[in-house]
């Protein structure tokens, strides 16, 4: 936060153009994570505690301390899967209740905590991460889908800086491509070795013995340990389970969410069909471009998240060590008070 | 075939014009083969076959019989896994040695042939559909991969004519989007209610009960009955047995390969990186783009096929009937000399 202002790297026109999108007030910052200007649950999850501080921010000047409440109710509107939205938003909305210092204090701290989160998941996911492993991920959990570090990238940047030598795989991720784009990019950016491969490609990179270990991020981890992750996080976890193939989640504390007692309590969004049927990219010439990629008279489904269930993840990395997915080692995990 | 012209319907241009792609010669078929401007495992059979038979045609011509060898290697060479490729290659081969005219006649023979076995797997397929079912198809095994019918579609196509109702979830199929594109066009086209999903969205279905039920073609079947299809076959085979879903795999006889014993024997083949890197579509003014969607600094892989393993897959729809995919039943098939 820069002033009233929030500072977003706009993640849609990455990897193609590098720019910093600037919301002046909370209801700009609502529709800039609506619209995925920047998405990743940790970044998410700092767009809406900025965004309370703005809208305490405005009904300071404005006078108008009924505009608390209206604001919280519109960020808890903006997207509904990721739980460190919520949990950051009832932090800084409490906050709030003091004085519009103490909102931005708590914002700014949440923010320094989920960078130090990421670091922690690294140092303790890069155990698991042996000389030359191949290691898939999907979807884009690094830091541009959190503040600096991570989640499920922050193993790999960690043990790459401590100099291993690793190759990973980034599926696609359609339909918003974030892994061909924006993982892609990041690993790019930090010299790891890396190929983009089709969704469709995974389940035969395990079976040719390609792939030895995946790692994904999560939106919202439920008492019991089923994970809400980008859809086709489930399909992966089911491939990997039939390979007998590691597949571990890595997630801050703020991603678990213990008043849901199971996955079937987690609200999947759906979002709008136009971004299966379109795409957005550059000619080579560097013009921009939406192109149709679909059938002109056919509809499309675009569920946004689907539900692993606990038995088929190996574990999760948290900033406080690598837990089992089960209710027991998630009470055991929270049971220190934070 | 048209005089000494084969005529087919350019499948790279579809959804978005339908026009016909002439070749003179059989150089020109190989290529489109190659470039996919006729794709789906029935169809390429069949151009293979007019191709041999165009080689026929300009051998006599030129008064060159050595010819026939290098355009049969030349055929053979377009494309590697799909089976009928071979199957009919073969046939019209040795009738090349008869004569220009007994070659064509086999052609033709086999393209009758074929139609027909997809008439038959309509009938038998069309009984595993109940009224009111929901089935997932991956990439595009209908009539425009074969000749007239189809393989997995024809008992969609079938079902419905009879009256049944029926919903089709057809996935993407990226990186090349037959599903998006020609099984979406081609139901839309027969009136059959439909939606198009990210390849991702699968399993997820799978587990909400969406998915009943869901049929796949094939390139080529092992004699064990391990079966080389479109990349993503497999991740969906396993999701379908994960959730005990049936999973059908619908095939002509020129598509099992007996000489193969196992999967482990069909080759597999990659693509350019370019589909995974590129896509081309109309703008909304109905002008063609080829758009980059991934991260121009890294590199792509782009696997076109995998082979899912015969104890995924709960039977085979055949022209003969429906069968086990096991050695057994698949030498039954073939045990009346056929």
């Amino acid at each position: 936060m820069e002033g009233n202002e929030v500072v977003m790297i706009d993640q849609r026109k990455l990897p193609f153009s590098f720019s910093l999108f600037r919301s002046g007030d909370y209801r700009t910052t609502c529709k800039a994570i609506r619209e995925m200007v920047t998405r990743g649950a940790g970044a998410i999850g700092a767009a809406a505690a900025f965004a309370m501080v703005q809208a305490a921010m405005e009904a300071e000047k404005t006078n108008n301390p009924g505009l608390l409440l209206r604001a919280r109710e519109e960020i808890r509107l903006t997207r509904p899967t990721a739980f460190n939205l919520f949990y950051n938003l009832e932090k800084v909305f409490a906050a709030c209740q003091k004085s519009v210092d103490e909102a931005l204090t708590i914002a700014q701290q949440l923010a320094d905590e989920n960078a130090e989160e990421g670091r922690l998941i690294g140092v303790h996911g890069a155990k698991l991460i042996t000389e030359g492993m191949k290691i898939a991920t999907h979807c884009n959990a690094g830091w541009l889908g959190f503040v600096d570090y991570g989640s499920a990238l922050s193993p790999v940047y960690t043990a790459f800086r401590d100099g291993k030598e690793l190759f990973v795989f980034a599926d696609e991720t359609r339909p918003r491509s974030q892994g061909a784009r924006l993982t892609a990019w990041e690993l790019a950016q930090e010299g790891v070795p890396h190929t983009i491969i089709p969704d469709n490609a995974t389940a035969w990179l395990m079976q040719q013995g390609e792939i030895e270990m995946m790692i994904t991020g999560a939106d919202r981890i439920a008492a019991n340990g089923d994970t809400a992750n980008k859809i086709g996080t489930l399909e992966k976890a089911i491939a990997a389970h039939h390979f007998g193939i590691p597949f571990y989640v890595a997630a801050p504390l703020s991603t678990f969410d213990l008043s849901v007692s199971d996955g079937s309590g987690i609200p999947i969004e759906n979002r709008d069909e136009r971004e299966v049927h379109y795409a957005e990219g550059p000619d080579d010439q560097g013009f921009l471009h939406t192109i149709r990629l679909t059938n002109p008279d056919s509809q499309a489904l675009n569920p946004a998240f689907d539900v692993t269930p606990a038995n088929l993840i190996t574990g999760f990395i948290t900033p406080k060590g690598i837990i089992q997915a089960n209710t027991e080692a998630i009470q055991l995990l929270f049971s220190d008070g934070k």
